[in-house]
């Protein structure tokens, strides 16, 4: 069997995302039975609109040394299998990828994109058209199921780990008589992966930890948040706390009370920082600032985790070889071979024991004697931080970029949503 | 004449007030008319309670790696000549000095602080001890007067051009249906730099410009950033805006209503970007996402400038230099030699000149056709963060790190604030 591969970016990018692309790019083009490699313009939206760029001649280290989803990524649900337009949509699909004679369909995202994978898988099964399908694991917020980790999150990690360390040497310095409580707000929807992570600053100095970490597996409790604030003030005159974003209040409603819903209807939160920074300088009367960093923390690319960008490279690269082997309906995963060393090896699981799952912080990672993680979450995490791994700077900036890309020429009508 | 060197930090801290602090103790150590290196902890607080840190056999490598002030800052105003404790606090001060035989005070920040050097050196002299009085500038918002840029600004200037970059890859590859308008608050409480630079992100590539930037120096009109912001959306289908965060609106008032004043008098500004955002969104209903990163634009040692770094230990080396001359009441600052290739050298101004001023972007830096900086800004500016200079990274972390410091025995009786 001979045919061409097409590979998408969906959902959330990364700082590494692009890492993927490339080792599939590299991958499938030195790879006897693919023919033409192709690229989705904007995830499954520039399948239905018969987006597909061509990877012949891309710079692929360009690419590689861009945060981001170098080919466009999208935030779009398909309609289930019911839904008035289900047929319809899965039909343009298929007419597309036949078009086009894609045999691999490599779909790179979350849980939530990996939905989009097995959607095509079955619609292709049953119509008996000859589709491999892959999932290639990203999401900085690290909830995939049955993968140790998944790509983008080691380096966002980083980021906030080694920023926390940063904040930290700051606010030792000025609390003297100056700001005194400092609030760190980070992303995770309903998993406090990357606030866990910042913990990790403590490995540098135990006074650089966070002082309370907030997070969405544990309800939040304002009078034990303060507890915790005024013993760090007493016993090293500042407070740091990290909050995830998606935190929830004992009813188990999000705290972020005015919101968006995004394509997938899940809350577009933000903010969580100025409302706990105005509550502990309510109740302590001490200076207190905070940040949300925000789309900082998974751009980050300058101060990505080569262990990150091992593993995203990793996953792509095996994804190309399953999906050529003949594998369908799988997704690439991370598996921990060893602890100490760390070591690890890139497997593969069914996409539909992944696809709309979370996988939430382990309570044995929770200590339950105060807001902050236990020894076994840091060693879990630690060793997906290692190593650094700099873009090339030019005139003192990251040489990130996008070249001009090449669409293939259409060979369907254009599409029209129903 | 021969006495003792003490050094102290003050203001808000930078990501490279250390290398001018440890280029000052290599400096004033290898000096023959210097006896011993001191520096207070907490700033000129520090001498009022006599808590001077020996500078001995500490680890410089260590200091110059960290960020924020290793001896502590402080925010603190000396009380004017005519206040009720005037005399009692400067004598205070005088009488620390004295007991220590300290002969050269090397004060390290910005504007606010330099009126503290320049009233203990009036005092001083009018009492006809002989101190020698050197500033070192100091600040990220690089608003010191007669300094062709303040040691602190290019770090922070290059991490937020950067993170503007990584920012619009990120942008770039999600506005097809996620978040098309992101909103990015910088410091800068009345002179809009940091705001200014963040414009660089263009050298990378044009469309990773802001396409609009607030700046406290133009009057903030809501309709021209709905304009800007309309034609970006048009023309690349995305907009950044970046915001100082004290910018004010047409009748000179900051947006930010709710505030505390710092120990200066100056409001405690930040949460500019929630308020922008949550505007553009309601009149354009595009998602819209911000970022306030706060003390992580200044603590970002991890991605300092080369040429900062270089300027903070020059003028650190030079200010002991010039004390050990006789020099009295200066401050060192940065001249600029030539533009291309960039050349710079220290020399020393008057403190009077520089205390209690502020230096705003000149006019011919503000694009009066748009929400944009002149190509002229960019070309005064990027020279100042050419060049990387990593610190070491252990275990995934940045090596920052503090070490017990020795007091040195207090003389004096306990400082009984009047």
């Amino acid at each position: 069997m001979s045919g061409n591969l097409l590979y998408a970016q969906s959902g959330g990018v990364t700082a590494v995302i692009n890492q993927s692309a490339s080792a599939v790019i590299r991958a499938a083009k030195s790879h006897p039975v693919i023919e033409n490699v192709f690229a989705a313009k904007n995830g499954i939206t520039g399948i239905l609109s018969e987006q597909l760029y061509a990877c012949d001649g891309l710079d692929l280290t360009t690419i590689e040394s861009s945060p981001g989803g170098y080919f466009g990524s999208c935030r779009y649900k398909l309609p289930a299998p019911g839904h008035a337009h289900h047929q319809a949509v899965m039909e343009r699909i298929l007419s597309v990828l036949e078009a086009h004679n894609i045999q691999y369909f490599l779909y790179n995202g979350g849980g939530d994109s990996q939905d989009t994978l097995l959607k095509v898988a079955r619609f292709a099964e049953a119509r008996g058209y000859p589709l491999r399908c892959v999932g290639i694991p990203k999401t900085i917020d690290n909830d995939l199921m049955l993968t140790d980790c998944s790509p983008g999150f080691g380096s966002a990690a980083k980021f906030l780990a080694s920023t926390t360390v940063e904040i930290a040497c700051d606010l030792r310095s000025m609390h003297h008589n100056s700001t005194r409580i400092f609030v760190l707000e980070v992303m995770g929807r309903n998993a406090g992966w990357l606030a866990a992570a910042t913990a990790l600053a403590g490995d540098v100095d135990p006074m650089f930890a966070p002082d309370a970490i907030l997070l969405p597996e544990r309800p939040y409790n304002p009078s034990d948040l303060l507890h915790e604030c005024r013993q760090a003030l007493q016993r090293k005159g500042y407070c740091m706390v990290v909050a995830s974003e998606g935190i929830f209040d004992q009813q188990h409603h999000h705290l972020i009370p005015d919101h968006d819903l995004d394509a997938f209807g899940h809350p577009q939160l933000g903010g969580i920082a100025p409302q706990i920074a105005s509550f502990l300088h309510q109740h302590t009367a001490v200076k207190t600032r905070w940040a949300t960093p925000d789309y900082l923390q998974r751009a980050a690319r300058h101060l990505a985790s080569k262990t990150d960008i091992a593993q995203a490279r990793e996953v792509g690269k095996v994804a190309v070889e399953r999906a050529a082997e003949g594998a369908n309906g799988v997704m690439t995963v991370i598996q921990r071979t060893s602890d100490n060393p760390y070591q690890w090896r890139v497997g593969d699981v069914p996409i539909e024991e992944v696809a709309n799952r979370e996988r939430l912080l382990p309570a044995e990672f929770l200590d339950p004697s105060r807001l902050g993680v236990t020894q076994k979450a840091l060693d879990h995490i630690r060793p997906l931080i290692a190593g650094e791994d700099y873009p090339k700077f030019t005139h003192g900036l990251p040489s990130a970029g996008y070249c001009a890309l090449d669409l293939v020429p259409q060979k369907l009508d254009a599409y029209m949503q129903p």
